[in-house]
């Protein structure tokens, strides 16, 4: 994945939870993921798509995390992850995704989304096929870590 | 989901893993998909976009069913699952996909598709954001069953 295509998810990752969870959220250092496993209880994937591009991005939340950020979201105090939870993490890959895809279309890529995957349950091994190197952006927020990657190929 | 786009993909697995596996397919009644556990312990999924249209393909192999699969394309006896064996689901995934991709072309829908992510673990839940109905199809084979799931949602 080309460096200038990493700042898009970072942005709008920030923007999203910020806007709609009201909680500052702390971008840490991108690196290239290692291994393969989730990173939390809860994860969103959602399928990127163009004509020479294509990738996936992945969210992935611990449980005590994301029942605080979708409290906030829905104003409504959640204590287990239930169907609402697990709607809200498909929203939020989606909603991110789409700030992503606005501002990877001003760099002259285009991509259209999928729609989001939620996979349930920590430490899920997920594999992706894609010679495009995976990158892990950590987050930090009052109410604990969460994580976004991505990969984009683009074939010249 | 439409009827009409339940063919491509039911003849597109059929096709693939009779040609990629030298295996006879005998494909059963699709029906509408119930709960959200995978079927199998190897799981490819891959997400469809385009530009009224967006969805996801999921294909979900018992471990057995998987081994004595790749053993055949790759002409090698695999008896673990191991790197090899989840690339070679993602390689299915995608050729599968990619022939159903043709065929929808053919009615009228054009999409992109995103690459393909494994996931390894029986039984896991996996949960889709998404308001088209998902299209369960189930396969049998000399060496046990898989099952394909699919959906897409157009926008009219």
């Amino acid at each position: 994945m080309r460096a200038e295509f990493i700042n898009p998810f970072l942005s709008a990752t920030k923007s999203v939870i910020e806007t709609m969870a009201f909680t500052p959220v702390e971008a840490g250092s991108p690196a290239l993921k290692e291994g393969n496993l989730t990173f939390g209880d809860l994860t969103g994937i959602i399928g990127m798509a163009g004509t020479n591009v294509n990738g996936n991005m992945v969210i992935s939340f611990e449980e005590q995390t994301i029942l605080k950020i979708v409290s906030k979201m829905l104003m409504e105090e959640f204590t287990q992850v239930n169907e609402q939870i697990v709607d809200a993490v498909g929203e939020l890959t989606n909603m991110i995704c789409g700030g992503a895809k606005r501002d990877l279309n001003e760099l002259g890529v285009s991509i259209r989304m999928a729609s989001p995957v939620m996979i349930k349950g920590k430490g899920v091994e997920i594999n992706q096929l894609t010679k495009a190197p995976i990158i892990r952006m950590p987050f930090s927020t009052e109410h604990g870590d969460f994580v976004v990657e991505a990969n984009l190929k683009v074939e010249d």
